[in-house]
């Protein structure tokens, strides 16, 4: 139960953090779109640091249904567990993604028109959760201690070097589909993102073994 | 007394950091406030990072209220001294604005006409203050010594993930009441931040002992 | 093998990075160059954390043919190992141009026309190369767990701090070559950019084992 | 001699960092001042953690006369060669400047018209040498390891909350008058500056020890 605490409550603040910072960064940037980015990216890396840090120890801290898979096919975490912790991840980010519209003043249930699709941001995701793993399994064999700087870091560069500013977390991609700011997705978009997400747990599981050993 | 030095010292400079950055950035943005909203949120980490880093070991490092009543709720400061760390606070706090006024050419004595108000920000101080414990006691809990990072992130990332920027302190939500310039309250606004910052002290007290055990 | 794969892989990263980000500023800042080279320089600091911190143990996580030619010249490295390292960054290099611009929807084989050439520039490659030895060399001998933070921050600096944006990596540069993009370096300029930072490489040579002992 | 050059290189380093991301800010932000400002602070930033971390073991990292008075008012350093170290501090900054100038191919001897005068800037002098000096005693009493981020972290916020961008240090500041580009300051307004960084020192000498105890 309280790993299942955790996973729900960092996936809240994670998305917390991604909505509500796209919105300021949106609403104060004036349409320099390049600023708004900026922020977004500094805040979700601030974030990500915070909660991987405070509930690694907990729960191991995936708060994405990719890291739970690619745990799950190194038989690091049970299949019962990994499907509860996806299912805490997905309300959890929802529930994140709710709070934010709360907290600046926006209708609470929204579908994004943000269209996110074709081969390039497809490709991006690709490359964007296999580098994710990348950084988590090569910390984990490298420097334990620096998963939280590694996570934070990349994907706050991530969210500049992919077309798709990185979603490479199927929760996250679900619950962006019910924000129509910044930050969103088209729903209609959102199940080819999770496919490549899929894709690229499964490139990493190849992949990865091969490069770093515990 | 050297306690109550450190507390006041500390922050004194945290709204040198708060008000300084605020107006520089103001100054220099020639009305992007995108841009402001940034130097001022980086600006304040950093300052966060330098007192909880250099002070922590003397006094805590608490630098606010809220998380000054935190610690008593937890047993973990004496009334009598959590009393002297609240006046030192506020008294440090305000004399760190007049310092920034000073420091910027401006009349010491203000009074601030910023509108903060509303239920999407009286929201946003639940959240940014609960963040904020949440990473302070999860810091605690999982790696001490990230405390100062963990902090000077989150307050970073949280000035954009809420619609109030996050003063998520009463001693810093009073003294920047007496600033009439970019990080400015009006007072009038300032007795329900505080009310918001105190709810969020009592959630966490019956949340996070759930969540991290020393 | 292992080694050969790391280096590439990383390098590889290390020019998605580069590459991807500058497609990403430049579009986004509707031409305002400064906040485009700023996430630019943010997004390759990022990803160079990343990469050092996870590869450093494999390969030592050189990406860079001028460092893999400092190692030699201090028989850290065998001859025909380096020989192999420059030709896996190279590839690695131009492979991660390559899918930076299957990400953006960019035609793959490009020719850059950005001119980068002139006295000033080719000084600045020495000054950003030899910094880069110089905090390599020196975290080596000082601290050698701050090596991923000391090069990331350097190169985020240097890009500011010289006229060429401190291409400081044979690899780098010749990849470059391969993109009309924010990035870019005309190739008839690469020769020259080369040449300055192996002179930085026997500058840093005689200079830096004066400085630093092990 | 081997402390003495690292003093040297390391302010040389700074300098070029400080004067030559000026410059580029300057350049590329179209008059836009505060991105300017961001990125000259994150590169010196940037590059104070570069040198303070290598060359710390070496020479102690002072860079700054202000450092090294404090140093000798503690007893730490010995008169003789306190002089040297502020000598070559000087002669660091000075190279450091026409470094930046050839980078950037201006003319390398310039003098500044930037004024920085006033009560305001004074006192902001006063104040950001005393933080200087807060953080790097206080961060060798609490947590040595952290020297090197302390300062890079503080000086990049302080850059944005006091109206003098804080120069805090006198080799920098009769460097900076070298310099007729973004970090210039008019050579009749040093002796000043100057003036109150030495203030600073007096009053760090007698409040710090009472505050910070080896």
């Amino acid at each position: 139960m309280r790993k299942l605490f955790a996973e729900g409550l960092g996936t809240t603040f994670l998305l917390i953090g991604v909505i509500g910072s796209g919105i300021m960064g949106d609403t104060l940037s004036g349409g320099n779109v390049a600023i708004a980015l900026l922020a977004n990216a500094i805040a979700t890396g601030c974030i990500l640091y915070a909660i991987i840090t405070t509930l690694g120890p907990i729960s191991g801290a995936h708060f994405n249904p990719a890291v739970t898979l690619a745990f799950f096919l190194r038989r690091e975490i049970a299949a019962k567990e990994a499907v509860r912790y996806v299912i805490v991840q997905v309300i959890g980010a929802i529930l994140g993604v709710w709070a934010a519209h709360m907290m600046f003043d926006m209708s609470i249930l929204q579908v994004s028109s943000t269209d996110r699709t074709g081969i390039a941001q497809w490709f991006s995701e690709i490359i964007a959760t296999f580098g994710l793993l990348f950084v988590i399994f090569g910390g984990i064999s490298s420097n334990r201690e620096a998963v939280p700087t590694l996570v934070a870091l990349y994907i706050t560069g991530a969210y500049w070097f992919t077309s798709s500013t990185s979603f490479a977390n199927p929760a996250v991609t679900i619950a962006r589909g019910f924000s129509d700011t910044f930050a969103g997705i088209n729903p209609a978009h959102i199940p080819m993102f999770i496919v490549m997400q899929i894709v690229a747990v499964g490139i990493a599981a190849v992949v990865l073994p091969k490069l770093f050993r515990d």
